[in-house]
């Protein structure tokens, strides 16, 4: 697990360049050989993008530097278990090993709800190792959560 | 049904300049109150990008031209039931209708192996029409395969 709290801290600082812009604290990097070729965070409400979602914006970035839509010898560090689009886009980039920090119980697909990384109907299925920093990860999205609940009230 | 054809037409028009450039045939357009806002097709070996299908792109495009990430009033057409990422991608983006070709038996999660579009325990459902032009949407990609598996033979 040592490695992977290494490359898990640099997507938890992901997500908090995410929290200083307002964004939902999530981060991401991927890893290639020992080397990270991709790092973002959560921008959906500065983009106004569906699709900017932490993971999306990673495997797009790395498919581009390795040239390739296949992510061979690639693990991808997120701090939040992945939404369905964004497990449907580890499966089709071929990602091979996934590592979460904490679960989403209301929409994590990759283990809460269902697990798409694991489901031999489809052609390609990831290792996913979760629970990583999980409290790290975890409770900056809660005391974001918290600060938006407290600032709505006022 | 009549409207759905036509602009599932618009949606084989894609498809078919996929197949031009060598793609795998599959196409898709968003229309946004009675109007083309976004239109593309599968890209995902010419560009070498594993998030290049035809539903991601029009969503990419259609959240760029209206500035939000919420497309209301919106209806996706696309010629083959999405995969998980492509669903996942529809309810993120809250799309409210998806209209669809043919059906996907090896990895469409619309129907097939599953429904992520009508899951009660996400917060967005988005209406399904199955089966627009379905014979058309279906030939062309089975005659696509066919003609790749005669290449493969010689």
């Amino acid at each position: 697990m040592q490695n992977h709290e290494k490359w898990m801290r640099l997507a938890l600082q992901e997500a908090q360049k995410a929290e200083m812009i307002g964004e939902v604290p999530i981060g991401a990097v991927l890893v290639h050989q020992d080397e990270v070729i991709a790092s973002a965070h959560n921008r959906r409400e500065s983009d106004q993008q569906a699709l900017a979602h932490a993971e999306l914006a990673v495997i797009e970035e790395a498919c581009k530097k390795l040239g390739s839509w296949r992510l061979l010898d690639c693990t991808l560090y997120v701090t939040l278990e992945p939404c369905p689009m964004c497990a449907g886009a580890i499966l089709q980039s071929r990602v091979p090993t996934v590592v979460y920090g904490a679960r989403d119980p209301k929409a994590g697909c990759v283990g809460s709800l269902m697990n798409l990384l694991d489901d031999s109907r489809f052609n390609h299925q990831t290792k996913v190792i979760e629970g990583c920093l999980a409290e790290e990860c975890g409770t900056i999205l809660t005391a974001f959560f918290r600060r938006l609940r407290a600032k709505k009230k006022n």
